[in-house]
């Protein structure tokens, strides 16, 4: 490491030259390449239950897209819908579907105001955008290292029937990599809502997206849930995007018999089936879920380096610096990279007169305000290994300026 | 035609045993396979402008859908945006977005009670149960021979703010086959309406979709609105469902720039993006209007011999059946069948009976009430030739048996 001024050092880093975005968790071409069986020919268009893929109907999804959802989730395929791209969408229209014609035996959301959301920070910032957007209030909630703050969840769900829903990435959460315990799962399957139509919007984004070798586990929350008498409080979110290719995959919900009738029933006034001939080409690569996971081991093989090569450089530019770190995932897609408070905004700034442009500072927060501007998502995945080395020196470089200033 | 007491031919048709579905408008098999180019394997993935279209974003579809759907609709490319499949979703979400959010400049929808839809009747159910669905009143608006009654309509949206909207499907319209008049769409376009963010619901699902020879023009709406110094009030759809495959196409919407923005920022809110993977696919196989025009001259080739057999059984089985008549469309999907008052439901109970599922009477009214009982909906596309012959017979001696009972 350089002993020149801070100021010296990024003003050559800035002369680089450099332009790279590391704003969003985007899959590198080369992990899209690994599904390039999507290129084939379609051999075939019938499923197995002789159903005619490319015309209408089939609103719940191809019988097989279901079975192999449900094996990959470790829930019945008939507690399995499966649906177009995005599970993002089906998210959007779970909280749609809530405000305007209510949830199973319960008024509509927006019958009575406010309508409020839990969210655990640092988070994912399309769960916000869709609170923001569609009138529903937001609660900050503290993420710890296993998982959201339980004992203030508890308190707050229990004395306010305005809660609705609680925004949860289970696994390698969005931004911080956080793995819910088993105990949390369990307090949030069992908790005391005031509020009867209460539900946990379950984003299992990176349920297969480990980067260690271990293969962390969790209870499933439909069986926690329905364990502790509450067998309608999650939805289960799940989607192909960062398995196969990201805009064109598949994605699916899992919840109660109960719930999955509700959906079925909304998502039928929205549209008069799924593509289903998307849902057949994914079948047939995808296969099982001993096919999906060697297919993550290569896609663990190609990001593994990258997040190495960023928490090497944080190692040694940020490492001797006071109130800065940053997570050590073991799955999923970004390190939250952590800052004295008051700096994020700042450094942001400096890494993109620099070149690199990274998520907005105060993104991971509801309103995208971080209170203490202190935190810096960095989504090593989409550039090459190289840009990579030099993207997190710059980022490292960047905050210490920032710092100094 | 025989001269058996109608009780003796409904029973002597009944003992055929027909198991047949005309209850929707779904392509048959033959029209699926004029684009099995969708079954070759993928050229390449990289979009005109160097998109990689297996990745995230691009919300407003690729730039070659965009213009390929701005010449089909005769709209600039950038007042297009190109989705997944099913208009009908586009449809759904306009409303959604509006009733939430509001629509530009103006508050949500939901903000003053009730919302009020125009529905021209009969019309499409799917259209309907939006409304029914997701709150919305609707009141009946009755249909002429050129579109929907103008003079109801202009008094009805001049002197009440609660209509926000009417749906329209305005060539060869679901399931009368009506064609709107040139001056019918003028007015609609320049007509005063209280709420001032009223919106035209255009669903132009069957701007190709013609049987007879002559390709029935019209005023763009877009243009009619703009001139009439009214430019946001019309939302355009349109999808690739009933010219490729139905339930694996895309979706277009095309509006002012105004409401593009509008719609392309709350559609971000929902969804990263549209699967642009099928929307190159599309691109390649229907490459430009000549190509469409083509094609659909293809499916007309497949479809008019259903309708001229539906039509010809209903000549010589009902056509001296007094108070019976029945739509002879020029495009479309559908024949609207008369009947006498009172007698619709009956006759498509007997018809279930004798092996044949229609949609259900009423189906084309708002709340599935068909307040004279005399309209069923006859969809002749998809059974085969034979079966249709067999089917439009078993329909026509239903009715004359439910008009003798």
């Amino acid at each position: 490491m350089s002993t020149a001024p801070i100021q010296t050092q990024y003003d050559a880093f800035k002369q680089l030259g450099l332009k790279l975005d590391m704003s969003r968790g985007k899959p590198a071409p080369e992990q899209l390449d690994l599904s390039s069986g999507l290129m084939d020919g379609l051999d075939g268009y019938i499923a197995q239950d002789g159903t005619d893929t490319r015309n209408y109907g089939g609103g719940v999804g191809i019988a097989e897209a279901r079975a192999l959802f449900g094996e990959l989730l470790d829930v019945p395929a008939a507690q399995v819908v499966v649906d177009s791209s995005a599970s993002l969408s089906l998210m959007h229209d779970v909280v749609v579907y809530s405000l305007l014609c209510g949830l199973p035996g319960h008024a509509p959301w927006l019958s009575s105001q406010p309508v409020t959301f839990l969210c655990p920070v640092p988070g994912y910032d399309r769960h916000f955008a869709i609170c923001e957007n569609r009138g529903i209030k937001m609660i900050n909630v503290p993420m710890g290292e296993d998982g959201p703050d339980m004992d203030v969840v508890e308190q707050l769900v229990a004395s306010d029937a305005s809660i609705k829903g609680m925004w949860c990435v289970p696994k390698y959460s969005n931004p911080g990599g956080v793995v819910y315990s088993d105990q949390v799962v369990r307090r949030l399957a069992a908790m005391k809502t005031a509020a009867p139509d209460f539900r946990l919007m379950w984003d299992d984004a990176y349920r297969f997206h480990h980067l260690g070798e271990e293969k962390t586990g969790m209870p499933n929350i439909l069986d926690a849930c329905a364990e502790a008498g509450n067998p309608d409080r999650a939805f289960v979110f799940a989607s192909s995007s960062k398995v196969s290719w990201a805009g064109s995959g598949v994605a699916a919900l899992a919840a109660s018999p109960a719930n999955i009738a509700w959906w079925t029933r909304h998502a039928g006034i929205r549209s008069i089936g799924p593509d289903k001939v998307n849902q057949l080409r994914h079948v047939r690569l995808l296969q099982d879920k001993a096919t999906v996971e060697a297919l993550m081991e290569r896609h663990r093989a190609l990001l593994k380096p990258k997040f190495d090569i960023v928490l090497a450089q944080f190692e040694e530019y940020l490492g001797q610096v006071p109130g800065v770190s940053w997570t050590k995932p073991s799955g999923g897609y970004f390190i939250d990279l952590v800052t004295p408070p008051g700096v994020a905004k700042r450094t942001v700034a400096l890494a993109k007169e620099a070149g690199i442009v990274l998520t907005p500072a105060g993104a991971a927060f509801p309103y995208g305000k971080d209170p203490e501007d202190s935190h810096i998502r960095i989504a090593p995945s989409f550039p090459s290994l190289d840009e990579i080395r030099q993207a997190a020196k710059g980022i490292a470089l960047s905050l210490r300026l920032a710092i100094s200033q």
